[in-house]
């Protein structure tokens, strides 16, 4: 049965038990020379090791075994040139269900293939937002599968919501917690689960200067889209959904923009002293905290490393 | 008390016990997409998320503790540019004692840098072999530090061995372990891992083409040192020592030689896939394992990702 309002704790819990074996229980990492030189103890939860690369794993997970079975039976479908398309390839497979990725003509051919690998449809459409929403209509209206939005979307913000809740369990004393803000879908479970599951611990969304719309739209109460995004953190160019917006007004501590150049450093530090491959918008959340380091001198702050599938070809560094 | 022989089964296990509070327990990675595109199923021990990024802290750290009180007040010294300078200063600030770095004038700021950041007092000479022994010799002979030497030491060996003492007992029927040889320290540990806990699990040596002393040497039944080393695996560089090899020339099932171009292919796969990053000597046993993975087709192998400290500005892709 799929989810007609925001996830309860217990709706979060059961998703945790439907994705366990479609998701990695990623560990969490800390570095000793990285937290002396910030002067904070940094707790970094890896979803770059998550399956696919990135926590849409959990949220796309979540709503496909959230589906009945005569859904189930006519597939899964979504447009998406980033993570979600492959994290849906992958939970239809692992299901056993067809799956229909619409994909913008000019998508990178590494990200098609992982979609292929993962034995989806791959349909190209033009790379306009209005002709993926069309072929995407289309192929609904041909193969009756079942759309998966990426964010905007109640089984698969309980699903995102996994990622803190495991996060909260496996650390101490969090002073705060720093996860992105793109569309919203991790945001919005990692505010429920700090809800329901840690005692409320502050959340702070980070998002790249050159796709602030989640902050202004804070600021202004209501949702304000992006227009022309520009930041190099790719995955977070997306605006706010509606079913997201709500859950961010009502509990968001605050949100910290940060620039391209900021987050190249981020991303930078995590690859020379954690070691990790981290993806730009991965990085952000880092970013953020290292702006705003001095609100948690000496104290304990989780951070969300979102993803890592990045270009090596495109290294900024 | 100093090893004056081949390090004994209890001997590993007292080394594990002592560097206990040193070292990580570093986590055995694998990848379902990279099983699948390999026709292998390879387990990586990640050292490159060990303490200074590389398992030398582990012989290092066994070394020192293993010094007596009076040996230990004067401290330990070492020459090199590489991940053992950053082990012994990271090993003796914990100790609490002080280390003598020798490094040629032109090694990389950032590792001259990461050595001082623990508090060892480098002491600078000219770049030929030469010259650092000469200046060790002087360091030692004014200090009466005790010389920490990479790899031609057995409690360095006995270190080392709990690298993949450790992977053995995480994981469950390896047909083989691939391990680097550069001295030796690494590769003597492992084999004798094997030997005392591993059923004698075939231990294959990975070594670039550029720097074969190993080979060769194993070939020729002497050592045979490397005079022109030429790789981008610049950890590899060095020739075995004396302590090393016999225990090479008794245990070793293969060893299997890499060109540099086969070194980054492995490399960019493991930034690629495992979403970890890997400096190019780090990624040499995985590359002989690419090279020969028809002998273990549908079997588990393991693999030593044994260091991470790369230069981003240098990165091969």
């Amino acid at each position: 049965m799929l989810l007609q309002e925001i996830p309860k704790k217990e709706d979060i819990i059961s998703a945790e038990k439907r994705i366990h074996d479609y998701v990695h229980r990623t560990p969490v990492f800390t570095s000793t020379t990285l937290n002396e030189i910030l002067g904070v103890n940094v707790y970094f939860k890896c979803e770059n090791l998550q399956k696919v690369g990135a926590f849409k794993m959990r949220g796309a997970s979540n709503a496909i075994l959230s589906l009945t079975k005569a859904q189930l039976k006519k597939g899964v479908a979504t447009h998406s040139s980033g993570n979600h398309a492959q994290a849906v390839a992958l939970a239809a497979k692992l299901s056993k269900i067809p799956a229909y990725i619409v994909m913008p003509q000019n998508a990178p051919e590494v990200k098609v293939e992982a979609v292929r690998r993962y034995g989806a449809e791959v349909i190209y459409c033009d790379s306009t937002l209005n002709a993926r929403e069309e072929t995407l209509k289309d192929v609904v209206a041909k193969t009756g599968a079942t759309f998966i939005h990426p964010y905007d979307n109640y089984d698969v913000i309980a699903g995102q919501a996994t990622c803190a809740k495991e996060m909260i369990e496996d650390t101490d004393h969090l002073k705060a917690i720093y996860a992105p803000i793109g569309g919203g879908g991790l945001m919005a479970g990692t505010l429920l689960s700090s809800q329901y599951f840690g005692h409320k611990i502050p959340v702070i969304g980070a998002e790249p200067e050159g796709a602030d719309d989640a902050y202004r739209s804070w600021k202004a109460g209501k949702i304000i889209p992006m227009e022309f995004p520009d930041t190099i953190a790719d995955g977070l160019r997306t605006s706010l959904g509606e079913r997201n917006f709500p859950i961010i007004q009502e509990h968001i501590e605050d949100i910290i923009t940060v620039s391209d150049q900021e987050i190249i450093e981020a991303m930078r530090l995590i690859f020379n002293y954690l070691k990790l491959v981290v993806e730009p918008s991965g990085a952000v959340p880092f970013a953020s905290m290292i702006k705003s380091k001095e609100r948690y001198k000496g104290h304990k702050v989780g951070v969300i490393l979102c993803g890592g599938n990045v270009d090596l070809k495109r290294l900024p560094f």
